[in-house]
């Protein structure tokens, strides 16, 4: 069954329940508080979702004072966080970038978030993570997640157990002209792509010392409001029973975003929607971000996510050139993952191929981009991918000419990489949305305070509703410039969120 | 005052209109039906706006036998539709194609406009929109819109009398090989940019007429609902009195986008709040948007709108060259001006020149676009402009030694306007978002079906909320493919929504 088909189903199975509640018209309308006859369970904060975002949300408002319950819709725990490379992008002066002498600033951070991306990013969301980036830092490790006090300088997610590496797009033009840049990519230091399995090991195992109650299996599928607005509970089932718990604090929806709704995808995303790979936990069908709609709450950004092509390692392959469907470069290759995959996905009709020589070619069957062709002249790949005539030569010889004197004039790729193409076979490697790798996640979101209260259209707050992660629209946005924004949003405005919820004042349920 | 702070005045309005409702806790929410002590005024079918999609839903529903309330929060009627060119897109063999001997068939502009724009458009509402146009064209005259039988194949919106043109991209290259291209644009027959005033003026008539019962200076702020979810009147303020207005049948949503709500364009729409000039009539903040998510409403492609660059007439300005701030050629330069607007706007990081020569400059003071270089050499051009080396100079290059032979390999851009740049002097114009005139207008609304029913997250009705025009997400999306999209979306989809409005079984309010 595709993940298509399982929102499909899950939709079904709501529309009957929907169907036994007394007043409710519509399945998806929030449930008022008058058609709930009896609560079946209590809590203080009851947060739905159990990835970085959720318990991160559960540890703080427990460690406030309150009562926690945390459900899950799957059977296991751990969100699409734990699917993850476990990277946490922080900064301005941490204490693992101090014992490794890495300099870095706030400012610098800062200027970093707030120039090299989007239009318009949410910079008071950014300014706050910037300056608590450092004691968010030493909040990770306090929960146990290990960390070594080994820095890579290697180009793409540490195979090793290096914690520190450059995660983003900081080194590349026009971003390293733009802020200083500095590794920030903090990342468990455990072999292989486990880093946020271990990260969310950690996490859970401090939320259940701290005594949250948690509950897999268990499906949130409408919010209570009083008639005033309030958020006061949720309608869930547990074992194919309908129950209703009772959130004295607040609820806080943190069930990630929803690349696997293809009906919403085709709808809010349409660009994502043409990506190759859905990128997530099978629980990203949108449902915290359908129910915070269903009570009035905005949601800002819904086109937005990460589209990557990891086209590095090996970084030999950044000496080749990216061209578009017209033979022009676009884009300095030695972008980070997600600044190419934006550019190919929004801006370049979702077409693009990377070029390779002799030397730059992948050494090792790529499965991730197949080659699309493969000559001893570029005239030869030209006419074969059916470029403009004379196009990609003219790029070539333009690339070529200036490459030899150590200069890319157009788009400024790093010297590393930087060399003539310089002798066959030449390959064209295929980089379109629909060909590739191209992994994809949304960022489209509930709009929230920095502290996690969800906001209404008109910008005021539902009372008793928070948000975290990616059923917000936080700091990530599109272009996505480095690993580590989502879960490092994850976790710094969960707490906060946390935090918040636990800090209203109770009301009877 | 601007329109942004008109904007912020509005809300404090209603911030303290809110204050004084008994059980409401946010200014923004939704009203509770208890909290309405008793109605002031009722009617069947409430219609909120006034311009081409309101007042078309007024006198379907008037004319399906309800009683109709139509509101309108300025001074005067007609909404942005009045301060249009009163293009309305129209094809498959209207009745002035026929009598002008233009052939069409609703599949080529079916096909025109599901292939030459958006990733995904909506196809259930151009299927209908296609099938459903003759007929519409039809109904449009009976309103008493005058169109004349002449046709110009001149670019651009006529200024003499003529009612038939092409108004979009279809001879412009790629859309001129996905489908057959036929004018389509029908603009009353008056002269000058007077159009869309003439058109409303027939409709706001034939409402009249109709026994439509029409109030100007009415600003709606909350729509009231029951307990079950069932929209079922409107909080309004009259002369500064707050009025409770029932509506039996249904509410229509039809009170424009959000082009003037500077804050919703940051959150919403960053790359159309760039561009120089918020194009819409001051009523655009985005209120019936905002008061269908306050109930529960998705709310799609809010980020997208149009964002037009009209560089011709004089069509001889289509015989320079436009480039990017690489010196690369990205478009074919006698796209539409909403193509070649959306290519600049949200995929070139806003910025574009013009490159004229002695025959494509512009012979008249131009104020919409400035002169930012003037030189006898493109090497001069380009070092002025502080482009990458050579690169402008290798386009230009490419490009005469192609269009020498009347080909454009790469944009194939049309014989008429295909020359070698042939001397001196030579003139870049901004086409910058932020410096040319540059008018956007936003398309991202509510969620509805081709009735008009405004959808949940969930995709359910919420009953008794239609929406129509730019408060929903309709046929235009962008690339903005052709002048009378938006029009026509309104008028087709406004006469939709009243219709199914008045067909809707009343309830005691």
């Amino acid at each position: 069954m595709s993940a298509g088909d399982q929102g499909v189903t899950r939709r079904r199975l709501l529309g009957g329940l929907a169907a036994t509640g007394a007043t409710v018209a519509t399945g998806a309308a929030a449930m008022p508080r008058s058609a709930v006859k009896s609560w079946d369970m209590r809590t203080g904060v009851l947060v739905i979702g159990s990835g970085a975002a959720g318990v991160s949300a559960a540890i703080e408002a427990r460690r406030a004072g309150s009562n926690v319950m945390l459900i899950e819709s799957l059977s296991q725990f751990g969100g699409s966080s734990a699917m993850s490379g476990g990277v946490v992008y922080a900064g301005g002066g941490t204490a693992l970038q101090k014992a490794l002498n890495v300099q870095d600033s706030v400012e610098q951070m800062y200027r970093f978030l707030t120039l090299a991306g989007t239009l318009h990013p949410p910079l008071e969301k950014i300014q706050l993570y910037c300056e608590g980036s450092a004691e968010h830092f030493d909040w990770l490790v306090e929960q146990g997640i290990p960390y070594t006090e080994k820095l890579t300088l290697a180009k793409g997610l540490p195979m090793g157990d290096e914690s520190l590496y450059f995660s983003g797009t900081e080194q590349a033009w026009p971003a390293r002209d733009l802020a200083q840049p500095a590794p920030r990519g903090h990342v468990p230091g455990v072999p292989g792509m486990n880093g946020g399995r271990r990260l969310m090991e950690a996490l859970l195992s401090q939320a259940a010392a701290l005594g949250v109650t948690m509950h897999s299996g268990v499906g949130a599928h409408h919010l209570v409001v009083e008639n005033d607005g309030r958020v006061v509970g949720v309608i869930v089932t547990i074992a194919g029973e309908r129950r209703a718990i009772a959130a004295q604090r607040g609820v806080v929806l943190a069930c990630g975003g929803f690349i696997h709704n293809r009906e919403m995808m085709r709808l809010y995303a349409p660009q994502l929607y043409e990506c190759s790979v859905p990128w997530g936990n099978a629980g990203d069908l949108g449902e915290g971000i359908n129910m915070g709609i269903a009570v009035g709450a905005a949601a800002l950004r819904m086109n937005e996510g990460f589209a990557i092509v990891p086209i590095y390692p090996p970084e030999s392959a950044l000496s080749g050139i990216i061209v578009n469907a017209s033979g022009q470069r676009f884009i300095p290759e030695d972008s980070y993952h997600g600044v190419l995959g934006d550019a190919i996905a929004y801006h370049q009709k979702g077409r693009a191929w990377l070029i390779t020589d002799r030397d730059s070619s992948y050494a090792f069957h790529q499965d991730n981009f197949l080659p699309v062709a493969e000559a001893s002249t570029i005239g030869d790949i030209a006419a074969l991918l059916e470029f403009p005539k004379g196009a990609l030569q003219q790029t070539v010889a333009y690339y070529n000419l200036h490459a030899a004197n150590g200069e890319d004039p157009m788009f400024h790729k790093s010297g590393a990489y930087l060399r003539p193409l310089q002798g066959p076979p030449y390959k064209a490697w295929d980089l379109s949305t629909t060909q590739a790798f191209f992994p994809a996640h949304t960022f489209g979101g509930l709009h929230t305070s920095v502290d996690g209260e969800v906001l209404s259209s008109f910008g005021e707050v539902i009372p008793g509703l928070y948000a975290a992660g990616r059923n917000t629209a936080g700091i990530p946005t599109a272009p996505y410039i480095a690993s580590g924004l989502s879960l490092g949003d994850c976790t710094f405005f969960g707490r906060r969120a946390g935090r918040a919820a636990a800090a209203r004042g109770g009301m009877s349920g």
